[in-house]
């Protein structure tokens, strides 16, 4: 059964060793931000640090795996018909709207939304990296400047997750003007059981 | 006054908002990992995800800021005479030893030596994220594989950033062998005060 997740909101989403996440952008061109923690202990959490290390490359697809500050693999990307993601870049936030959006009402983005998704699960603030930005399209310059660009993600897109360890998974629908090309549309996701 | 960082250790430098921290390679081909913590919240700590999202690029120089978690500045680059620094990849640990280098000896690495350097400021080693890697050399290709190459810094080559709040430094002579051409070299270190 596919859940949707209303535009500029988040959720939270326990995943079982071995099942697959499916994050679909049904309308084409909306970001997805996702954090994973394990649901174990909620000290062991996503890491594009140690990912980049392990993975050799900033530019996760099939067959890429997403690993733990703890040095673990938390998910394996089985499939995905877009290829382009970003793991640079922290979730959108208050900061960062009144940052790059100083005319636009303010919002909790990203951040605020897997806050207090994720905070039942004893996740603080403080504790949020890097999200595994789903769809997120990032073009690094070779002198490293970096621009925020509309996703090249069209309607029905996917990327499929199989988790690697039992985990909690933050997943948004993002909130941010330039990631999404100026405006919110939703984001579904599946879970497949093992 | 120069100190010096014995290679493959590491220590922990206080300072206050104003002060500078100057790292220098004293030998030439020598990384250096910083990590950086607020003095009065060992929650507010380095993010190189709000860096590059505030910054707009990836590779940081002289003019450079280096942002928290929170979204405050921490750090500014002021002076920089090599210019190739990493901020993309985890301090090496005991689990990078195992996973590159199979044959060689473990060693708790950068992550051991900053763990050990930040635990008396109430640092825990699952909040240790990507360190700012001072003259690491990590060129990234347009397919968004990387290496990790022998750093470009010679003897007497230095970086100076201002400490923008009062901070708590982690700083190391780095332990692995790709980032320091395959040998461990000193590395120097001077505070000078506002």
């Amino acid at each position: 059964m596919t859940a949707r997740i209303a535009p500029r909101t988040g959720v939270a989403i326990e995943l079982a060793r071995g099942d697959a996440l499916v994050v679909i952008d049904p309308e084409g061109g909306q970001v997805s931000d996702l954090l994973a923690v394990s649901a174990s202990d909620a000290g062991e959490i996503i890491s594009n640090g140690r990912t980049f290390d392990y993975e050799e490359t900033t530019l996760l697809t099939t067959g890429a795996k997403l690993w733990s500050n703890r040095s673990n693999v938390m998910l394996e990307i089985e499939e995905d018909t877009v290829g382009v993601h970003d793991f640079l870049l922290t979730p959108c936030s208050v900061d960062t709207f009144r940052h790059f959006y100083p005319d636009k009402p303010l919002h909790r983005g990203c951040f605020g939304n897997l806050a207090e998704a994720l905070a039942p699960y004893g996740v603080v603030p403080d504790a949020i990296p890097v999200a595994f930005n789903v769809f997120m399209n990032v073009p690094v310059k070779p002198d490293g400047r970096l621009s925020v660009d509309p996703p090249t993600s069209k309607a029905g897109d996917f990327i499929r997750l199989r988790a690697e360890m039992d985990l909690v998974i933050g997943l948004t629908a993002c909130s941010a003007y330039a990631s999404n090309g100026g405006s919110f549309k939703p984001i579904d996701y599946r879970v497949e059981k093992a």
